[in-house]
């Protein structure tokens, strides 16, 4: 095991980046969790990404934090409200886009895989069952990698990073297919973007619909529902 | 002036980034400065950044924490020492490369600059008398230029962001002229990486020799020389 490569992984606490960490060490992968505390509203997925990282079993979980609510324009670190029961495939950018957040998440990724000497980075976006937000879409994460190929002395040497978006072209059943293969316990991920005080999901954001959706598709019970 | 476009400038607190938002607002720019406190030893510069600021009678000036030094590898965010004396133009990227940086640093501008409506952002790298920082060379602001155009809902939507790196091809001297030129108080900022307790420069790490330099070639006293 400790011959096999380091790889960082942002880890939000949701089913999608536990699905795309889990992928990654079932491909050999040494795991290096790491989580951003970006200002979100929605503090109950930090908590997840805690039980998540050890369910992992990762060789290290660091947390940062940038306080992107400073910047505004999004109802995910402000106090706008958070659309409910938008109809699938609405098309246009919601208010719970967070201007350049995979952006930011993915430098600071680099920056740590650049001081462990990783070269590969695992990221759980998805451009099927999502809310349209335009860092999740391929050529983005494409034209990181080429960025990153540029922007680092392990770049300057030759050595490329490559990120690894293993959710990218899959719905959000084929996602929870693979996890339950793979024996992931949804119950410790969380969702909402817009829990009640004590952590409930509101079951109406998009968050909440795509998941319900997911595990319907499936035809199994969410583990998470009703809390 | 209210009529001018805005745009998001990189300020450390050093006589680049001043200077290329000094020029940013001699082009009509309207500024919004941003400061990134990224666990630098250096924090004599973040002092120095609301001086600049308030010089260039900025319309708004955030500073936002980052904590890099949660991932090491750098002499600038560690205990490391800071390299000293070393020969100009030794080649190799010296320990003060902070993996990454640049990319955090427009990461972050390019998430204001959305959430204001700006589509251009200033930063003060300069590729000839520079430390080898892979982040400092034209291709790097190039890639993130094309980045940008993918992150963003403004780039969805066909709105180009431009990176403005006025001082890309320029000296030391050509800066310190130009600032001069522009009316520029250098006695406000700060350069050293290895600054004493008391804010009191070094004298002999890379940036401190640069500047040096770029002043006696300009042959003007630094202003802030024995500080």
């Amino acid at each position: 095991m400790s011959l096999s490569r380091p790889a960082v992984v942002l880890l939000s606490g949701g089913l999608d980046s536990y699905t795309a960490a889990a992928v990654a060490r079932a491909d050999g992968f040494r795991l290096f969790a790491l989580t951003v505390r970006y200002g979100q509203r929605h503090t109950a997925e930090l908590d997840a990404a805690r039980a998540v990282a050890r369910a992992l079993g990762v060789e290290r979980h660091l947390e940062i934090d940038v306080n992107l609510s400073l910047f505004g324009g999004s109802s995910l670190t402000t106090d706008a409200p958070v659309p409910k029961d938008r109809p699938p495939g609405d098309g246009g950018i919601p208010s719970t886009y967070v201007p350049a957040r995979n952006t930011v998440l993915l430098a600071l990724a680099l920056a740590w895989a650049e001081t462990l000497g990783a070269t590969d980075i695992v990221i759980g976006v998805n451009a099927i069952d999502y809310s349209g937000y335009p860092d999740c879409r391929p050529e983005f994460i494409a034209a990181f990698e080429g960025l990153a190929a540029l922007a680092t002395a392990a770049g300057v040497s030759g050595r490329r990073l490559t990120i690894h978006a293993p959710l990218q072209s899959w719905t959000k059943a084929d996602i929870i297919t693979r996890g339950l293969e793979l024996g992931l316990d949804y119950g410790l991920t969380h969702s909402c973007y817009d829990p009640d005080p004590s952590g409930r999901s509101c079951g109406r954001c998009d968050s909440c619909v795509l998941r319900a959706a997911g595990f319907a598709a499936v035809g199994v019970a969410d583990p998470a529902r009703g809390r």
